[in-house]
């Protein structure tokens, strides 16, 4: 159900896209309006624009279309009269939940826990998955603390005009050029863009170094190991420091490979660590897979590439999942009902489409796909950076979760909108990196279209 | 397309309802869930369970259904294969929205535009609404207080770990017993329950004390003023004393009528000199109507009763719009792309439901409906608490947004309880609040049906 390639009429944003955009731009900001599509000829790997153009998407709705565009699967069941019922009548799921709740969460999300992990609370979007589990986070660091959990009279009263100790100074340590929303709570833990943070009040959280690696990882092994020591120090360091300021880190949240920041990666000797540190010093380690979850890396989650039988307390999603949520392990469970509440809780309709994109991921052999496209993705890059040593440098990634720098913020945004009008939807992330974060049904072929085109870009540049 | 009454086969929770409750509970807290629903089979005000309980539904997802469950405006919508993509695919609206994008928001929610509002960004629920609204407040203050756009090297740096004065020390001056979320940003201008607060790191921002008024609202119109003023003159202090203490109140958030808090009301004359107060100050006004928005109250607005042009800077919105959002004034609209963003910026599968639930709305004339239906459950209510002066007092509302007192927590809640084995959803507010959140599509008979049952109800305490 693919297209065979891409297919360009105009440059883009075409006049079509242009018109709509000065329309849109009554009622909206529209800075960040690349163009508009037509979803409904969209197919599998390529998206068709409002003017006709059709694109290799390795962009995907920044890292959110798991099987590509109206995958007949999902088509199917949106045809099914049984399911339409899901979708009219939203529930308040925390209080009236619909019949097939507790089997389509077994056979979706449960079906893919992390280890060591029995719980899952969905969810609508990344941030209030990481804001409801800084708050599990909270709940049980402070009942911790007490040794109980009832709390005292004092502690009722104040939390109610927002002062300790009802609402005790806890921090979450995260780290530079990490990305977890941008909610004021998330927002405390993101520190990968300027124009994310600005103005915004915040509070006084620790923010540790994320490694600075050299690439390949393998070639660097030493030097990063030795960079690698020197964050895992500074993390100790800050705990410590918090905590003598009245501020306890009560959980650590990182991103197995920072993604907005500039895909950074660091070795899984570097997580293992980090888990130790954390459990050493009580603070509850939260990996936020809302990136790199959902098959990318070439495994499932990007944190099982670690080896670790209990890799955290809490991992957190959305994105290719659909759904937003967080896993738990047990101890995480907030301790009473209406702590971790709101209105929808998630939304059943978008749990349908999950099971079906996991039917599809176990028919089709989808994590083998990815990482044998990762494979050829990665090998291009590194043949395009040996081509092209003054524009490219650091290729990297994980399954066909790449990224690669280009020589600086100018060029590589010129480089991206070449590449875009001659076919290819690509994203930057970081200062100077072009991400490469297509569906999970980007074949090899596709990795070839993308090389070809590429290196004509390049030839250009 | 309405049943004709409620319909009881088991007491609520049932043993189907029981028996799933216990399987959900292997994965998640349980303590808030009332019962399992059967969604295929429940239509207009009925929610029918997994027993096969039929009820009359006056709370309607924590007010978040507009027209009813299974409404055939909605099911058409469904089967009309041109929206299949639009469930499918779900797009990052801020970069990359469909064509149709435009048209249905100018078709739905500009139609529905405040007063002075020309500007509307969506979300996807109400705390994302209200932290984003909160965000676009700082954007605009700070830049208010620059006189011009220009960060320093100073806010450039600093924000990135959270610091001043990238990180400024504003606030927002909320109501005590307000509800506005409980992402960590609104959860910090949320003062309902201690539940909601407990544990959680906030910050050090103005709380003011709602008006205690005594209904009916007429009758007690020299003290209620009284104590409207009370509560003004202290949210000026307030002002003034967090402007010394360096962080500023760059807006002020409240509801038109508290909801989670118990119902609390205050006059028009309070929001009108509220509103002066906010402009006198330099202060964004911020309307929240996630709960009052959307028709209850017999106007589209809870704020249209106040009779004002220029209602607020910012109205904010959610739960029976389906989708969340703000609407703002051209000023708060914030000065660059990406400063308000995030993946999906809503969904535009809820835009769809939206027009249609508009349409009904003016088809069926329902607002005329709700002030029809709210007449006479306001009436209703006046008659049970004359006839049950030791139970029942305080009655009040506006369209069908209702509520009563009742003697205690404890009583209300088994009088909660009896309702709903007799058949009739109902909520709890406050202390010791009855709230009444029916559809719009809850008529005059359906008052009746519910007055009769909960007259026995009340026989029997
Ligand atoms: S904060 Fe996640 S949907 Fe609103």
């Amino acid at each position: 159900y693919d297209y065979d390639g891409p297919l360009m009429k105009t440059t883009v944003p075409g006049p079509r896209s242009q018109e709509l955009t000065k329309q849109l731009g009554d009622i909206q900001n529209v800075g960040a309006v690349n163009f508009f599509c037509n979803y409904e000829d969209s197919r599998g790997n390529y998206l068709v624009d409002v003017d006709g153009n059709r694109m290799l998407d390795i962009y995907t709705q920044i890292s959110s279309i798991p099987i590509g565009y109206n995958h007949p699967a999902l088509l199917k069941l949106m045809t099914n009269p049984n399911n339409l019922s899901t979708f009219v009548n939203r529930p308040a799921l925390g209080i009236l939940p619909p019949e097939n709740f507790p089997d389509k969460i077994t056979e979706s999300l449960l079906s893919i826990a992390p280890s060591g992990m029995t719980r899952v609370q969905t969810m609508a979007c990344g941030s209030c998955s990481n804001e409801n589990a800084f708050k599990s986070i909270f709940i049980w660091y402070r009942n911790k603390e007490r040794g109980h959990n009832t709390p005292s009279e004092e502690e009722l009263t104040s939390c109610m005009t927002n002062q300790a100790p009802g609402c005790p100074d806890l921090s979450i340590l995260s780290f530079m050029g990490g990305f977890h929303g941008r909610t004021l709570g998330c927002l405390a833990t993101t520190h990968s863009k300027v124009i994310h943070k600005l103005d915004m009040p915040s509070f006084d959280w620790p923010v540790a170094p994320f490694p600075r690696l050299k690439y390949p990882l393998e070639e660097f092994s030493q030097e990063n190991a030795q960079e690698e020591a020197r964050c895992l120090e500074e993390v100790e360091d800050l705990i410590v420091k918090w905590r003598q300021k009245g501020k306890p880190v009560a959980g650590i949240i990182i991103e197995p490979i920072q993604a907005e920041g500039g895909d950074n990666h660091a070795s899984p000797d570097f997580f293992r660590n980090l888990r130790n540190i954390s459990r050493k010093h009580g603070c509850a380690f939260h990996v936020d897979e809302i990136q790199t979850g959902g098959g990318c890396t070439g495994k499932f989650w990007a944190h099982e590439h670690w080896g670790m039988d209990d890799p955290a307390e809490i991992v957190s999603f959305s994105k290719k999942l659909l759904t937003g949520g967080y896993y738990q392990k047990e101890e995480l469970q907030a301790d009473k009902p209406y702590r971790i509440f709101n209105t929808w809780m998630g939304d059943p309709s978008k749990n349908l489409f999950l099971v079906e994109v996991l039917n599809v991921i176990r028919r089709e052999n989808l994590l083998e796909e990815v990482t044998r496209s990762g494979k050829a993705l990665l090998n291009g890059l590194y043949e395009l950076q040996a081509q092209y040593p003054g524009l490219l440098s650091r290729a990297r990634g994980l399954g066909t979760f790449c990224a690669i720098d280009v020589r600086d913020a100018a060029t590589r945004d010129r480089l991206l909108l070449q590449a875009r009008d001659k076919g290819m939807l690509l994203g930057g992330c970081g200062d100077q990196s072009i991400r490469f974060r297509p569906a999970l049904v980007f074949k090899e072929y596709h990795v070839h279209i993308f090389l070809n085109i590429f290196n004509n870009v390049l030839a250009q540049n």
